[in-house]
């Protein structure tokens, strides 16, 4: 079962072992956080030794980098594969929304360390991060400012709509859980609702 | 500076020792996270000894649990003076988030340790918190419910909406800081008009 976790959530991580120690890393994180978690906390939970963990990950920090780069990467390929799509500004936002919602829930546990754990990154691993979250950012911007445009659309401050519609997104990770009695999909239809009605669409 | 500073944040909390201990442990859970925090780091961050530390707090969960306490009973306490004014649905809405966006900006520090650091909480500490929150969510809805009724609000599921609005609220402490070039309250009357669209209302 954590193997086929493990494929789901890295699909483009090679080898299985690098996944399953990624899986281990999440959990450890998410229960301890990732300052007291050790490599060999890690090593352990993935049930290998330290120095099987050292041929995938040089340290902690690569491992927590490798997480937050592919989570940062899926949600900016998921944003990119709506934007280029053919549309109107508001099909496209409430693709994004909807895409963008479910896969914090789906996550929820990978999500909190992707959008938690950033401020643990070296300064080079953070820069490059950061440079993802930006475009993810300036494509919702783009949307938002295409769809005043065209009139679909009434904002105040495109980069506060930005942010606060992305803020939605990113929480679903804090409160989201299977207990909630709504799917992630169901979620982030009624999210993009919210979404579309705060940036003045009418739904 | 941080005697000003604890007194602010907490002005129920005496004697200053107390509160000079509470801000020391929201700086070094900010810093490393709860679990990597040790009592020592909080007495040393705060210039005492471990002893003069248990004069005060019995153990670091005790810490955690005065800083999540109080900061749920002050924005409970921001969200109850609006509930029991005089008002429409729609001015209260409205500054029910006024309020508690400021605060989360206001106190980003605090407020993430208030609201990210909720499961390294004891199970009765627990149970406390939750209740605390359960009231501020209930506050929420039952104003947007009122707004539903009066006819100024139009949402699709009321529990979904609720939690959309303090959501927003939340995600303020992840990303704001002094640099965002925006005042708390700014922020808050911005959000404010996002939120009362975001219910179908016109602003």
């Amino acid at each position: 079962m954590t193997t086929t976790l493990s494929a789901e959530l890295w699909p483009d991580v090679q080898p299985e072992a690098a996944r399953r120690l990624m899986l281990a890393a999440v959990e450890s994180f998410a229960e301890r956080g990732y300052h007291a978690t050790t490599t060999r906390d890690i090593a352990g939970a993935a049930g290998m030794s330290p120095a099987a963990l050292y041929v995938h990950f040089p340290s902690k920090a690569a491992l927590l980098f490798a997480i937050s780069q592919s989570g940062h990467e899926q949600t900016l390929a998921l944003v990119e594969s709506v934007v280029e799509r053919d549309g109107t500004p508001r099909e496209k936002l409430r693709s994004i929304v909807e895409d963008f919602v479910a896969w914090h829930a789906r996550r929820h546990t990978v999500a909190r360390v992707v959008q938690y754990e950033l401020q643990a990154l070296p300064a080079n691993e953070y820069a490059v991060v950061t440079d993802l979250r930006r475009r993810i950012e300036n494509h919702v911007r783009d949307v938002i400012a295409a769809g005043v445009e065209d009139g679909s659309f009434t904002v105040g401050d495109l980069r506060t709509a930005a942010r606060a519609v992305l803020s939605l997104g990113v929480d679903v990770a804090r409160w989201y859980s299977d207990r909630v009695g709504k799917t992630p999909k169901a979620l982030g239809r009624e999210y993009a609702d919210l979404v579309l009605r705060m940036l003045g669409a009418t739904v």
